[in-house]
């Protein structure tokens, strides 16, 4: 496959250094990684797919919590559910994932793997991005298509590694982005093994399975999940940066940072930090260390592929 | 792939059983079920490969604790470890796998993951079975290796989930059994990340990272590992009975139970229950719930590769 696979990238230090370290990797040299090792990690919420307002998954546990709360009064009374359900948005911020998964566990368990995939598909289907008008799976970046394109077709195993739930991911990754389920990483809740009437079924316990998976907990789950940290990790934000660390620990590996600098086409974080740990933005971290940052402004050519010039 | 692909299979009902099932999912009728939903899981120590007179792993535990043990005085001194050095058989036969992984890693930080990959490889190729005097590796049985290959051919996904040490089958699960390491299912122990010298490193913890893969750990680590329990499951001891009766569960599904009665060609286990929670024998439990046995005797016209008829 030649560079022309990634046409939604212009040309460019990001675009070359893309290309260059696929050929080193991939074509016999000093720098060459056998297929096995050629893994790639990409982060999801802001890295594969738009993550403002909201992550798509809050949007999807708001929408379905009313349900919820009506057979279960004491999750209304909760001071966290109650704030977020009067739209108070910087409550919903506050909360990780990982954190939001564990409080609304805490309240009884939840639906079985497949009534919870069957209940995320079929939001998928209906629900519409405030600001675009459209499906939250067409807020792919087309770039970062053509590139899990342009990876796979150089022997990379590509792996996907969210903050976000594990099983929320898997519903959309096979189809979105060609990523089988086994090869995705997320945070994860525990399930229990249950008689109940002569069958065994999984009832969702209230907590979580393996560490969340942002920092320290990505390359933990890594290994866990697939047992070889990548030669080449790409991350939006603060939690992606031992990911991208471990990554670099390999011989020759690359870090790519995706920088929300567009707020016309999709949006701008402004250098904010994405977590209240740190107060350095996961961008500046990235330019100290010598990463790449990709500036979604001036490298990507299209954002999404429905509205592409 | 017609059923000659199961030339060391003998005819009978278990071979027949299987092919009928394979038919029934893999072509268009009221029992198809989609390739993605296609999954085997397999079971590793006495089901892909030789368990005794121990587990290999164990083998090869013992013949690294030495090593160790000059290190860390502690270790010789802890009183199941000073049994089994002694060459107390029954004392390694007491202790689970993931219990001693946990005893061994409460001495401290053990190898990288690429140390510890690297170290099972070089023992692998000189450590030989004491009975039949080859490689552990040469010790996976011959009709398992042809239905492997055979469900693969019928659209299935194989993994394999093993009570042992995920890291220790990841080894070779992909040259001996063609399983991707992200397929393999296993007992993981937990790592921290730290920093050390400027670089981040992962150093083992001495915690499990996710249940024991036994009981009723396989069905929690299988879908938290690939998301979907299978509709095809192979086992041979009690510790394999969730993942089997897991699979039960679904629509249409085969659950293969191995009974090793072969003391001439391998081992025979006389109905002894493979664990100590339970009086009844695994191939009992199987016949009770109407499972197919698969009788190493009669049903398998090879054991192992080496010594075919």
């Amino acid at each position: 496959m030649s560079e022309e696979a990634l046409a939604s990238w212009r040309d460019g230090a990001a675009k070359q250094t893309i290309i260059e370290f696929v050929r080193q990797v991939s074509t016999p040299g000093p720098h060459y990684v056998s297929p096995a090792e050629r893994v790639a990690a990409f982060d999801h919420d802001g890295t594969l797919w738009c993550e403002k307002p909201m992550y798509v998954q809050m949007a999807y546990i708001l929408d379905n919590m009313k349900e919820r709360i009506e057979g279960i009064p004491a999750l209304a009374e909760n001071p966290t559910i109650r704030g977020i359900l009067l739209g108070n948005l910087a409550a919903v911020r506050r909360v990780s994932i990982a954190g939001f998964l564990e409080l609304v566990s805490s309240f009884g368990p939840g639906p079985s793997p497949d009534e919870y995939e069957a209940s995320v598909a079929q939001w998928l289907a209906y629900a519409v991005h405030p600001r675009f008008g459209v499906a939250y799976t067409q807020l792919v970046y087309q770039p970062m298509i053509e590139l899990l394109a342009y990876l796979r077709s150089s022997g990379f195993k590509v792996a996907i590694c969210t903050g976000g739930g594990i099983e929320f991911v898997r519903v959309i990754a096979e189809e979105l982005y060609g990523v089988a389920r086994e090869c995705v990483i997320g945070t994860a809740m525990s399930y229990a093994v249950k008689e109940r009437s002569g069958h065994l079924v999984l009832d969702r316990a209230p907590s979580l399975y393996g560490p969340a998976n942002e920092g320290n907990g990505k390359p933990i789950n890594i290994q866990a999940h697939i047992g070889r940290q990548p030669i080449l990790a790409l991350g939006n934000s603060t939690g992606d940066i031992e990911m991208l660390r471990m990554a670099g620990e390999r011989p020759l590996s690359l870090c790519l940072m995706i920088n929300h600098d567009d707020a016309a086409r999709e949006y701008a974080y402004e250098g904010r930090a994405a977590t209240v740990k740190t107060t350095e933005s996961a961008v500046t971290m990235a330019r100290r260390r010598g990463w790449t940052v990709v500036s979604m402004k001036n490298d990507w050519q299209n954002v999404f592929a429905f509205n592409s010039s």
